[in-house]
């Protein structure tokens, strides 16, 4: 009986220890495993089957904003790593260099990428000839590397995966757009389909990208009141066409330099789906990202027609993801597996059920249970996934706005660190050494400037000079 | 007009020069690009489009028998790669080395993965302890890396994209079973999807996969005559599990080593799409498989009317995968374009058609042009998908039969590599002299043993001793 154990001995409760809370739902919901390459990890079966349905719903969105799909090479050479001077002093100094190609000894170093815009500019500037090239709408799903120190799952990993999108327009203003817009198909993909309530907004001069003009990024909170930065898309202006040469002659017979966008979304959000909507008893999955949605538990399954009658009651559901539990672990090992799974709904079925034509179905989320018609099993089910996704949002936005405080001089704030764990809205004055000392003597950091803005007052927090604009603040994963 | 020339410029007719039409397709279709990484290349959106395709269908097949899908590092540790003998000869000389992360040497070299089978046995081994446990069904899609030295564009890259499955069983008989099931996914899905025919039988030990017990394949010809192994399914037997010591608690309470399997399906299988369909205008594509399966080319679209009713075709349509060529390009650059792409329909529609209520449409394969009416559109669309669908594979099965010949003996079959380029069907002692002769003597391989054996003759076509099986040789990719 080793596997019904490892279930359901009780996790650390999210009270006493966040970080161990969440380590122990990673492990016991059997998201992912650890792997002898220090830093990586393994999707298992049930955190891969969550990035699929990541994957899918988003990629569709992608498609209908005219995005394509393309695959690059997953090596960079040196020298086109540092063909663009901030980005390679941001990355180099953390990625894996592959130095040995068989038997031989390279003659140039290639780095496994970290993200690839510069495979994306070498392309472009051979694929780019003129005005009628453009735009290119081009996105990749792969893996990236990162030689991080510090690792936790799905959150920081050496390797994760993600998907990339690299843009190339005529103008500023097109770049401009689409970089707002992928930074909305974010938004609307978290709080839509995560049920995660996001902030939108821009990050300063000292968070956003190595290269970027501007990184717009969507944050969002997780139930220790962390941030956790969700999603990215970033305005690069010429600078990569600049440096990569990606000219184009446009109508007027002109040669020009196109714009480019790049915005990324990875498997942390995996671990952001685990921080905002999980509980004592494990995993809280979103319905439209559930793996399985409706998890059918017979009682006295040995009885005659009981298991007849679930597999029936399988098929009747066959338009959600639903699974019969039918192993011979106990009626309540399953219940507290499906609760540390985070399926949404359980069906439970016995041979007293079958008798009175009814089944108990029990939310996951808020533990309800509710004894319905068997003729009612799947209007009831729609109906219950929906208000359940619905409810998931609210809940979340309730908690997020809770957790969020408002300091008007550097007292509040230091206290709100203190005291209050969640976001800080606070004016700043737009210079980086108040950024800075917020960040040495609080260890908040900016989040975004939002924007949606609120005059809190006329100065800045921290040095009491004018204000230019408020910015989100708080502790980041 | 840079763009127009480049697609409608002759390519290099198959008769002439099959490389070099090969080369030519693959560049004129915009399937991929060179990067500048030697040896990897770049998937363009309308390659990477067919690789989804054969993804999604592939993945539901594999998940209709139980496949379940995780995501393994991309990184090996050296020592890891070396616990199997057979298999880290196989592969050893082949793989890139990361020996650097970040600023610092590592301290033991990891190789980007060629295939996963020791990082799956390394996760088994924590993972299986009971037989309940089992079986464990596994598959990754992912890239792998070969440091190939001659490369060719799908055929042989350093970089591939690929599916690989791999799977634990508690019997052998059950690992066995597993083996031939998904080569038989792999074959129908080639008959059925790709339309291309193939045989399906058993490696030789000589060409069987390194560490394998049995290596069972499916080969396809190409137009040229040459062979394209175009999937494989190992049993592995326990020989992997003893090396890394997996080992479950069966039902009896007595330790069982478990008997593995492993799978894979590449991107070559784009190449076979190529060289199987392809003619001397470009791509064919199969209608299963096409990301665009119906363009529609408006005819005289100055003309009013005539792409409101384009439009108004691409709405009815709308359950097919169907495109609007509304570029300023001439109807002639349009139609070229569709067939270098190897787009199975074209509807076309001018002022004429319009007012006698009719489009025209031309289908890719055979080029003949039906007239029908705007009623019956959707109707005769999806019936000349199916037919075209059907035919292909016809087609490709009749090309097929008609360049496999019987060699009796050596001279027979030398005869046959210099004159009939094509499969060979001969029969073979068993010994691998004669093997090893026929491949230096003809350059011809023993492609696989077919399930499917014919008692050709009683004598060996090298050597003259007794037969023991009959073998497909032929020259291969």
């Amino acid at each position: 009986m080793a596997n019904e154990k490892k279930l359901v001995e009780a996790i650390t409760s999210m009270e006493d220890d966040f970080a161990q809370w969440y380590t122990d739902v990673v492990k016991k919901a059997e998201l992912m495993g650890y792997s002898s390459v220090k830093g990586c990890m393994i999707f298992k079966p049930a955190g891969y089957a969550i990035w699929e349905n990541i994957q899918k719903e988003l990629d569709r969105r992608f498609k209908e904003t005219g995005v394509e799909n393309v695959y690059m090479p997953m090596f960079i050479p040196e020298s086109l790593l540092e063909r663009e001077k901030d980005h390679v002093e941001g990355f180099a100094p953390e990625v894996a260099w592959v130095t040995m190609g068989g038997l031989n000894k390279l003659q140039e170093r290639l780095c496994v990428r970290p993200t690839s815009e510069t495979l994306f500019c070498d392309f472009y500037k051979d694929e780019i000839q003129s005005y009628r090239d453009l735009p290119k709408i081009y996105n990749q799903w792969c893996s990236v590397v990162r030689w991080e120190k510090e690792t936790r799952p799905f959150l920081r990993s050496r390797e994760f995966l993600w998907q990339e999108g690299h843009t190339a327009h005529a103008t500023a203003e097109e770049a401009e757009e689409r970089t707002q817009q992928m930074l909305n198909v974010y938004a609307d993909f978290c709080e839509e389909v995560l049920a995660i309530p996001v902030v939108r907004g821009r990050k300063t001069d000292k968070e956003k990208f190595a290269g970027a003009e501007a990184t717009y990024t969507i944050e969002a909170l997780m139930h220790d009141g962390k941030a956790l930065q969700s999603g990215t898309s970033h305005n690069f202006g010429d600078g990569f066409a600049k440096a990569f040469g990606i000219q184009y002659t446009d109508r007027d017979n002109k040669l020009k330099y196109v714009h480019q966008t790049s915005w990324g979304m990875t498997t942390r959000l995996i671990g952001a789906v685990i921080m905002v909507h999980g509980d004592n008893s494990g995993l809280v999955l979103p319905p439209m990202i559930a793996p399985v949605q409706v998890e059918v538990v017979p009682i006295m399954q040995k009885k005659e027609g009981v298991l007849e009658k679930s597999y029936e009651i399988r098929s009747m559901l066959s338009n959600f993801r639903v699974k019969v539990d039918d192993s011979d672990k106990s009626p309540g090992w399953k219940r507290s597996e499906q609760e540390m799974r985070g399926i949404p709904l359980r069906v439970e079925i016995g041979p007293k059920d079958i008798e009175a034509n009814q089944a108990i179905i029990a939310r996951r989320d808020t533990g309800e249970k509710i004894t319905v018609s068997i003729d009612e099993l799947t209007e009831t089910v729609a109906q219950l996934l929906e208000t359940m996704q619905k409810e998931m949002l609210e809940r979340a936005r309730t908690h997020r706005d809770a957790h969020t405080s408002v300091a008007l001089n550097y007292e509040e704030f230091k206290t709100a660190v203190e005291e209050k764990p969640g976001f800080i809205k606070a004016m700043w004055c737009g210079n980086q050494e108040c950024e800075d000392k917020i960040k040495e003597e609080t260890t908040a950091t900016s989040r975004c400037m939002p924007f949606h803005q609120e005059q809190l007052s006329d100065v800045c927090v921290c040095c009491g000079k004018p204000a230019k604009t408020m910015v989100y603040w708080g502790k980041a994963y």
